[in-house]
């Protein structure tokens, strides 16, 4: 059998707006069998995400910038290479307290 | 039911040396039946990964730094924010050709 392969770099879905200063686009994860969904979200300095909180179990991982992360009323400093983990119905949100973008790879599943 | 909370900062467990100039580190995910596991991996500028080949698919999330990748021979210029993607046995390893250190995220499941 051949080897799949085509371009390895997966794109993204064009950004869509969450709010003031948020934005989140959708990873275009090659096979429908992929056991995870993905999306990369981008907080501007001085702006907060709206809590989110639902079934589905989901990991961040900080690919730049530094926030305050808050999960079920504990607060947390993160910043770029931090992974965090949601179980299911931890409400969690995000405050850009930095001077650049915070950009965050979502996981969930 | 209480939610499950605790730590949501995950860890990782102490970095293996791959070969010269390479370390990874395995992500510690919390629940057994997360349906994927994950890795840091550190190049070091100048050196460069074995080949790796295996049926499990694969994600790369490039974190910090810059290099080239090869894929089943299809070189590919790669740097922060991007995400690659890895059918079955497709061959991959990259080589750091910058000035940082090149640090990737892999997912695989």
């Amino acid at each position: 059998m051949e080897n799949l392969i085509a371009n390895p770099r997966l794109s993204f879905d064009a950004p869509e707006f969450f709010g003031d200063g948020i934005s989140v686009k959708q990873m275009r994860l090659p096979n429908a069998n992929t056991p995870f969904k993905a999306t990369y979200f981008e907080i501007l300095p001085g702006f907060e995400t709206p809590v989110d909180r639902h079934k589905v179990e989901e990991c961040w991982i900080v690919l730049q910038g530094s926030g305050i992360l808050n999960c079920d009323g504990n607060k947390l400093a993160i910043s770029v290479e931090d992974v965090l983990h949601f179980y299911s119905f931890n409400g969690h949100s995000v405050i850009n307290n930095g001077s650049e973008p915070l950009l965050i790879c979502s996981i969930y599943w």
